[in-house]
């Protein structure tokens, strides 16, 4: 049997963080690698009570198969939590947010056209694009937002920009509400529609993130939601609002996709946040989550002391975005962190251009206080003895 | 701002059934039209305590991300279902058997290949193909199977062979197994991968289908298996087992797709599967839909007797494929019959090449013993009347 794969599978790769992961999930690690919530995040008690309440009301019909839209009740949900007038029907629910990413591509890239998206970015909107073989033009962007020149004088003729503006990830860096609004001018006059994907924006530590892109032009942006942070990303929950020119055929492709997205689990969902749920639990994750990244700050402020390390501190979400000192390559450094008992991920897979092979990204998520304190120090230790001389880019 | 959708948008359309449901899902109806199963058939109080018991034991790891591959527990029942040896580690879990057609569309189609298919066919696998553009080739199939001559002939150079030997949707027909052997060497003789999609080979009502075709060939079939008609359709939970050569490309589509199909539902199959759940589930299923069968046939045979009109009767599946007298057009009597309160499904919108508009598809899987008297009832007389000169093909 001869097996004539499809072109487009030229550019569906293994995941460098997936091989990654699985690799540092063998043994007994401290990682700082995985992008997942903290399960004692979880409202277990709150979807055991939703599950029995669902079935027992509902149970054929949270069984039956569904619309391709979404469950009504849920999409009213969302609708009300959005910080801009979005109606119910405008919502269309997806399988996580990933699966908006697999839609979106197949409405919006032809193969070879451009698209545009922040350099360094999430690598699964990469992995979903791909699929449609676009042409990536990475921007570069900074603590400030996303280069205005570089997008206007690169970008003119991309189908769309991706970009992460809360708590992004790799970087965890939050665009300014300056930026926001001089992007979207921007974008607007260039005729540029942007894509927004906002999976950490409820993660806030201090006061909220600025309005969402899409809030300030939701004619030309398209947005990206998840419940995967707030409540569970094993319900694979996601939704996304689109300008009514894309709405029929983004259902098309969810139909063809999936047929809809688990009716049990939209009506778990929307059983758990009606009343006002998320306004406790968001506090209580914000609050654990702000824990944890303060754990890793003062972890590395203590640690990285006299080395030539940068890091940020993110107000919000999971990641640390730390360079190492010049010279270093994380991904070469991170095989000797393995065996000394630590996981990071090196952030050159995020890159879709010249990685810079220094960065490294650190999830503060899920690591108990003890394990960052012993990791940090173990990749301290290791950057420290590293620099008289063994790991050094080979660039 | 401008909207410059991808090419392959013009291949994306309303699926005809759907804006036909949504029709008749409006009012009081007798409903032939549906291909869903019988709630009656959902085993709500085994979910519940499913539910339960994996919130207790495993509420944090059913809650959290998981694998592209699957729920391992999952995938060693489904393996160990399957009438042939099946590792595992090849079955892998999609999100519904519908998105093991995308993937496989992505994976195998290229803009302007070759894709044979039994025409009439399942609906949405042309709709998931259709987003990858490929050039669709229609293999008429009888009773007897396919016609053979027309595959060598016809579909040479087509990347499969996609079909549905098993009650089919929308025919209801059973290929035999001479047939199937006939098929598998004269595929294995081009070279020609099959695609068997199986979503309703538990429904059988006097004895087992014959052998699956990949069964008679592993490593030159792809597999779709589905828990929607055995389990329930809400869960999403489908599942692809193909040959060694796809399965890298399949599972980064996968990812790509959606990361994991719910791990929370997954959980919940496997618990509710495990210890033999379906000789037991199976059984009832297969008795409350050939019950079903039985009372619909007798309708037919009783209200139809004297009119020049066909019809099959299936061993097993949800459906009965009828012809109308000649001159009628199935497409143009539907509004009378839902005025008339009956709805049907046209048989036209499942053929890829030129439709027979005298075809319909009846499903009788949900309606009650006196809808389907009334409603076969009420459209024999439809028939009868517009015999006497109203609604003809008008071709």
């Amino acid at each position: 049997m001869i097996w004539n794969l499809a072109r487009r599978t030229a550019r569906m790769n293994p995941s460098v963080l997936r091989e990654l992961l699985s690799l540092t999930e063998q043994r007994d690690i401290i990682s700082f690698a995985g992008g997942v919530p903290s399960p004692s995040s979880f409202p277990v008690q709150a979807f055991a009570a939703a599950c029995e309440k669902v079935l027992r009301q509902d149970g054929a019909a949270a069984l039956q198969y569904a619309s391709s839209e979404g469950y009504g009740p849920l999409r009213e949900i969302i609708a009300a939590t959005l910080p801009w007038p979005v109606k119910p029907d405008e919502v269309l629910i997806t399988t996580g947010s990933q699966q908006g990413l697999d839609l979106l591509a197949k409405v919006l890239i032809d193969p070879g056209a451009p698209v545009a998206v922040e350099t360094p970015t999430y690598l699964g909107a990469l992995q979903a694009f791909a699929v449609c073989e676009p042409k990536f033009i990475g921007l570069p962007c900074g603590d400030d937002g996303l280069d205005l020149d570089a997008f206007s004088s690169q970008a003119r003729d991309a189908r769309f920009l991706y970009l992460l503006p809360n708590y992004q990830n790799p970087t965890g860096r939050t665009m300014p509400a300056s930026a926001r609004h001089a992007l979207v001018e921007r974008a607007s006059e260039m005729g540029l529609p942007l894509l927004e994907d906002n999976p950490y924006g409820e993660l806030w530590f201090g006061e909220p993130p600025p309005l969402p892109l899409t809030a300030l032009n939701p004619e030309g942006c398209i947005y990206l939601g998840s419940l995967s942070k707030i409540l569970a990303p094993g319900l694979r929950l996601g939704f996304v609002v689109a300008p009514r020119a894309l709405r029929a055929k983004l259902l098309q492709a969810k139909q063809a996709a999936d047929l809809h997205t688990p009716s049990f689990n939209q009506r778990l969902a929307a059983d758990i946040l009606q009343g006002g749920f998320l306004q406790h639990h968001g506090s209580a994750i914000r609050a654990l989550y702000r824990g944890q990244r303060d754990a890793m700050l003062a972890a590395l402020d203590r640690e990285m002391r006299g080395l030539d390390v940068a890091f940020n501190r993110p107000d919000g979400g999971m990641f640390v975005w730390l360079r190492l000192p010049a010279g270093f390559n994380a991904a070469a450094l991170l095989p000797r962190a393995v065996e000394l008992g630590v996981a990071f991920v090196p952030g050159e897979a995020f890159f879709v251009d010249t990685p810079d092979p220094r960065c490294v990204r650190l999830s503060f998520a899920t690591a108990t206080r003890e394990q960052m304190d012993t990791g940090i120090s173990v990749l301290a230790q290791l950057i420290r003895e590293s620099s008289s001389a063994t790991i050094f880019d080979n660039n």
